[in-house]
């Protein structure tokens, strides 16, 4: 097979021993914290049972084990499978996608165990880790598989890793501020993990644009297959979404309306985005990233404002909108991000994350500014709002400008991160491939001779290169 | 590549103000409805703190949320991966059969919201939904998913959209009347959700008979991935049946009970199965058509009875019966409906669904008029059956006999309204496609560019066409 | 296609009497001892209103179903999506990995319901079965499946379904043997699961060592897709095994310390496979076999401890090295057992099962050996490791040998049971295929004429054969 000479492969992308050095550093890191700082928490702990009488419960079901867990088992797989195989649907780039994914989300989680554990868990000198602790760790790693999805296909694993420490480390510290100083609420994630995670992202690609990018242009479509392989990833984040944006919700109610509007608004922005993804073309056919993509937009808007009194109706109509917005973003804001702002978004997570991340703050903020004692009744009220001690006297309008503030902050604090880490990872150490290399998996992984197509041989030593 | 003209050419499949009118007018219709009829129930609704305090209960525990929702996640993954994937194992009709099912599946649930909660669950001129009507919402979605089996590859996304329409609500009416005038048992939907939903398909796909679908045959077959595709959807299905059939079961031995029996079921099917499609060939070799089916045929067939005391070996006599009649109907039935009664059954939904279904529903009559209050328990007798109010005299025996007329409604709801939505699916103004251009993705999806083969290239304009 | 002629194709492979033969008697077998034998625990018997109320239960949430369902779920998909999907790697073997694997453990789990109902859940003369019977009928199997990946490619159906018959017996007792006679702790099953099922594996693929296996060594590898549906197995056996360790685990503590464990010690391992997989390899580049399977080690490797206090750090040091352990596995090991002790190891379950469950035991034993009712608390001492009754003298240290002999009575079983049951697999009638038509599909299976390679079209009768 002739190919035209490479003329940028000077880049180095030898891996051998910066990924082993970065990963074992990494893990030792996390051995040594976790030895210092990390227990069970005293629902985990053997000491459990006299704790139980303590705390008078009269049943081992009181454990937060079992108002918790299937939701976790939920979330975990959509940080596994749902992001990694929603990133397969490049030709050439699944073992990259779900690999480098299982990769960086294998480390962030146990740093984000003791980032949100110092602000969160902590006790004594001690982080107590029960299964809250574990959702929580998932749901800071998927704002780093966010970040991840603009940058797809053009980092190093290594440059996965570095990114994945600042910004588990910045999310923490922006969560920090948005949960405890803010005092906002926002169980889905809307701002903690979808604003800032998208933004943080865009900022990232920004600062590591590369102008030549369209010599691997080639490489950035799909093939029939690798788009039914995303379309896994895809059913499994839109199917365990309710129990993503209800995993950390108040027990009994709060969890139970969460899922319920997450259900509903999920339901509704599937209809939306295959009217608008028909409509927006010419030949009136469906686009796979639409549905791959925007249908997904319905969990994300309703982020902040599942656990509060939504209601159905409100959670279809927030679902539509942003299934337009997510889809009208995939056929006009993208290709503008990219040839005006030089913003490089892979997996289009602008329209995905980012803009309904937005929508779902302000969902949020309205829907708190709108709280009534009449529709929460006077305790459903205080403990929606976890109106206590200090917070006391906040009314629902107060509580609606703080809401709004939590965008701004997580805003802010994703434009400046990104800025500084995409600097760091700018940095010519890392290993990044070069533009023509992009979106291949050749470059990392051991790919197979496959005998059904000859587009993994271009580097094969057995054939002749071209002179 | 040169091909024959295609004759038939003529079909209008222009999709792009079809399917967006179908699509926003159905979203606005539920949005104004839901604002109108639905709310929370007391247990997803912020005043819950007192409704537990009038209800005595002491734990968050007690919230339905919790006995229901893991099976609810597991129903939610069988309609969407289990239903979507199954139906992938056609070679160029993976977009369609995960993508169209997605849609209907999304509509679908929307309506069957407001439907079944108009007869069940309404009170005080509202709908009042909890974690149970999203069960039954995905149940009744079910049996739309069964009969776009039938008529997959063959029919438009609009009406598809249509038929989820009249489906949905037909499905609701003979539910209503089964459950609340028949006053029958059937937790599993054998009767509700796979007798009516496949002979409703199948009548609709005979009234869209379509003389000419040889022509199409070359795209009737599947690949070797697009069957290892299909098996995901086939292990989703066979491996969480057990909470489908017990997910809306009473809380407690009935749950535990229902998941006992479909488990057993289904292993035994998977034996039988495996049996008869060896026995069946010359070769000898086994077809992953009878694997991705007729293993799951155990599930269907307890659908009914999981829930009473069928006991596990009884399980095993009717998985190991229904997985010989599915196999059998592959190899024998199949063929002679499709060439005798014209009834082109693309998934073979007939030997999935209805002849399993059928079965269910005559297993559960037998097992409920075979109850004595010996083997139930006095209480549990009552219980199981729910023996009070106006039902306190019914014996087993008439109870077995209403659970008869209860597959006989089925089928009669499933006649009636397949023929008269099949009449309108066959108005010409729906957008579905010629003969020869079914079971083919190009009609209604952007279709990647396949480096691997050339059989998505068809309508490549960059080829020229045949003279 | 020109071939060269097979000169070994004497074998006769021809199943059509011989596996409905097998399938049909086993079943039979089934349904006649689960007739005489199994009915239903009280907590899923139609009495569960009288025994509630004896038991002085308040609510139907202490029934144990709601304490091990969503567990037990997980690990029925690492069963059947996880080891089926996980073995998929092999360019033509899909349907075999995962089709085989399905009916093996449909057969295995209903054995397994009866060998250790016999061996724990026996009641005037009845076997009572409920959830906790089917995690651990799945449990068995998945020894099964381990062994099944030492063979895989080389064994027909009826092989497989011969040593289920024989393993699941075999498991069994030597179950008996460790947690009844030994009373030694095994929740995650480090020693009755993996390191039997390993070395049992081992064994028989020893005995049934193929010295001309070479002749298919082009059908050994994997092709790029093939890879991805392996990930999906890899990663459904990743997230969910936390279930897997904690699915029998006491309530309470217990269940959620061997999540908390076990999710730490797989986090860690994904770090430390990915370094040495890129650190041993020339180009630097990541294998996906070890991505594949060695980040599964850190599961196995805390099997025995994850419901002990091993603590989160204790965690990630087994994890890492269990990494680290089993990709030095596959670079050294795997190549010298097969040329020097000739043990061909198709999925080189020696490095993913038998070396960590290994590890698994070891870490137990000292584990146990090291609590003190400082850290356990006075009651949780007792409760964790069961020092009741008979057992109520014995002290840690002695219950850390006690573990040790576990490891010991492991593999002596393992050893003579794999020698026992490979030599009557190796009989000539079971239908195994020659050496050069291993890892084939199409021996078994009908294969689609697969338009996009012409790799299956090998014994197309329509191609004249090579002369």
């Amino acid at each position: 097979m002739e190919r035209p000479r490479h003329q940028g492969m000077a880049k180095n992308t030898y891996m051998r021993w910066r990924l082993p050095l970065v990963c074992l550093l990494w893990e030792v890191a996390m051995i040594v914290l976790f030895g210092v700082f990390v227990r069970f928490s005293p629902e985990a702990d053997a000491h459990w049972e006299e704790e139980k009488r303590e705390m008078n419960l009269t049943s081992d079901m009181e454990n937060d084990f079992y108002f918790r867990y299937p939701s976790f088992q939920d979330v975990h797989v959509m940080i596994f499978v749902g992001f990694g195989f929603l990133m397969t649907f490049l030709k050439r780039y699944g073992f990259g996608a779900v690999g480098f994914n299982f990769l960086l989300a294998a480390f962030g989680i146990q740093w984000a165990l003791l980032m949100q554990g110092w602000f969160h868990s902590f006790k004594d000198g001690k982080i107590l880790i029960g299964v809250e602790n574990l959702i929580n760790a998932d749901f800071c790693v998927g704002s780093v598989c966010i970040a991840f999805g603009a940058i797809l296909g053009k980092t190093s694993p290594v440059q996965l890793l570095v990114m994945t420490l600042f910004q588990v480390t910045l999310f923490s510290v922006n969560e920090y501020i948005l949960l405890n100083l803010l005092h906002v609420k926002d169980a889905g994630g809307s701002m903690t993990i979808h604003t800032f995670g998208a933004y943080f992202g865009l900022t990232v690609t920004r600062i590591l644009y590369r102008p030549n990018l369209e010599q691997s242009k080639d490489k950035q479509g799909s093939v029939y297959h690798s788009d039914l392989f995303a379309m896994i990833g895809t059913l499994y984040l839109w199917m365990y979404w309710p129990s993503f944006n209800s995993a950390i919700s108040e027990h009994g109610d709060a969890q139970h309306r969460s899922a319920i509007n997450t259900y509903c608004s999920l339901a509704a922005c599937v209809l939306t985005t295959m009217a608008f993804s028909s409509m927006l073309q010419k030949k009136g056919k469906l686009d796979m990233v639409h549905i791959q993509n925007a249908t997904l937009a319905g969990g994300v808007a309703v982020g902040t404002s599942a656990e509060m009194m939504l209601t159905p109706y409100g959670s279809l109509i927030v679902g539509s909108i942003s299934g337009i917005v997510s889809t009208v973003g995939y056929v006009y804001f993208t290709p503008f991000l990219e040839s005006r702002l030089h913003i490089q978004d892979t997996c289009g997570i602008h329209n995905l994350h980012a803009m309904p991340g937005l929508i779902g703050g302000i969902v949020g903020a309205i829907t708190a500014a709108a709280a009534t004692e009449d529709v929460y009744g006077k305790e459903g009220f205080i403990k929606a709002f976890d109106f206590t001690g200090v917070y006391q006297t906040r009314t629902p309008g107060v509580q609606g400008g703080f809401q709004a503030a939590g965008i701004v902050v997580s805003l802010l604090m994703a434009f400046a991160g990104g800025a500084i880490v995409g600097g760091i990872l700018k940095l010519p150490i890392w290993g990044d491939a070069a533009a023509e290399n992009c979106f291949e998996d050749e470059v990392y992984w051991e790919v197979p001779e496959d005998e059904e197509s000859d587009v993994y041989h271009m580097h094969n030593p057995d054939k002749p290169a071209s002179p």
